[in-house]
């Protein structure tokens, strides 16, 4: 059995996600039907987590295993021809037998994109989140270093804990830079892992703080209270984008984020 | 009365163009009408020219006259309050009553943007065309120069003249420069005017070049004939946006183009 990792991009706007079943349409199916159609077997595909209905990737990882040999080239080029154009898988790579898409990596990039312009550019409606009100970008970032390190994400997640320990809820977080961009700005999330809506969560947040709804020196008792209800409106899923999946070289010798065209 | 200049930007992908009457839905009328609501009173909306189906545009221009006192940016406001997300007014300005958005303008560019990667990045499907096969740059770059200059271009145009003066024919094209960009080239158009898909023509053509379908020294020859049938196919729809409409800065003085955040 030889293991493959699968580098894909999606444009989020037509799926209700990566995995959300029963319901369709999703993207984990679609590639692992595709996967079937190609192999002639039947193949488990497991991705580096899921993405929510809407949102995009640059650099979502996955694999499967296969005993059938091939050339990841026309592997890639024959996926790619049965996929819909708004997947696209960009590299198909053999790796060792104990990599895995979720737990060997170490950590996750997402980008938002805020949009600041009166006039949003029609090309990237569906790929930035447009601000209107007040914006205050200083005020942002002087509050986005106090997401950063380790802490118990709880106020920022909305996903149930069911129970389950405290430390389900603790992430690192790297770092959390803010890029100016054309038109607006890129905040840039580097963690070991994200909770549910985690990112979206910190983005309406800091939102808040730009509108000066919300002050930014509250961030930190916020965390502390590990309540939702004190955090921000999640921002909508069209700004979000997994851009990248990070693993130690050993475990996946060619990775390296492959370009794509739009620097959205 | 105030003649009013708007400089437009559209998502082509799902309008058959600019004006291709009675057949919706096309771009024209909807800001007609649009422009109806908001001042109450009948407009008559004149665009620099017509775009094709599927085609895009990043500063499509077009007047109309108003008695109606206004304030640009409400107007404009309004107006993208009212259309759909994909046609976006970018700005509205006051210009002298002789300014004419077809007749007062000295040169219109035209981008076309061939994307050459194996893999298509799906964010930019609908806004490039996707080459596959044998592709030459050198060829295209040595070929490009041929087409610069006062010519005939009925071979490179698909309008028939029905018996209209051979002059009809004739226009200036001042340059035509290739840019590579990521993920491929982008073929940049300026001219006095264009016939009838040009720019899809001229494409097509050098893409034969590039192919080695067709040798570049023979565009002179082709051009001469004044026969289409031995030009290239029209490159599709999708790669090519109208990017500017130039003027006299007297006939409309707030000019100068509108920055986009896509690089498209």
């Amino acid at each position: 059995m030889q293991r493959v990792k699968l580098t894909i991009a999606y444009v989020g706007t037509s799926y209700l996600g990566w995995q959300v079943q029963p319901h369709p349409p999703t993207i984990q199916p679609l590639i692992q039907k595709a996967l079937e159609t190609t192999l002639r077997h039947r193949v488990a595909l497991t991705g580096s987590g899921r993405t929510d209905a809407g949102v995009h990737a640059k650099g979502q990882t996955a694999h499967f295993d296969t005993p059938t040999e091939f050339d990841p080239k026309i592997l890639r080029y024959s996926l790619n021809a049965l996929l819909p154009s708004d997947i696209r898988i960009l590299k198909v790579e053999s790796v060792s037998n104990d990599f895995h898409a979720r737990y060997s990596a170490v950590s996750k990039v997402y980008h938002y994109h805020l949009h600041l312009d009166p006039v949003i550019d029609p090309f990237v409606r569906h790929f930035r989140y447009h601000v209107q009100g007040r914006f205050d970008l200083d005020l942002l970032q002087k509050a986005a270093p106090f997401f950063i390190g380790t802490h118990d994400f709880s106020s920022f997640s909305n996903k149930n804990t069911r129970g389950s320990a405290a430390h389900d809820s603790i992430r690192t977080l790297f770092r959390l830079d803010c890029h100016e961009e054309k038109g607006g700005i890129r905040l840039e999330f580097e963690a070991d892992g994200f909770l549910y809506k985690m990112v979206r969560n910190i983005t309406g947040t800091l939102l808040d703080i730009a509108a000066s709804r919300l002050e930014g020196e509250k961030i930190g008792e916020i965390l502390q209270t590990k309540n939702r209800s004190l955090a921000g409106n999640a921002a909508p899923p069209q700004g979000l984008f997994l851009f990248e999946v990070k693993y130690l070289e050993k475990d996946a010798p060619g990775q390296g984020r492959t370009e794509l065209v739009s620097p959205l």
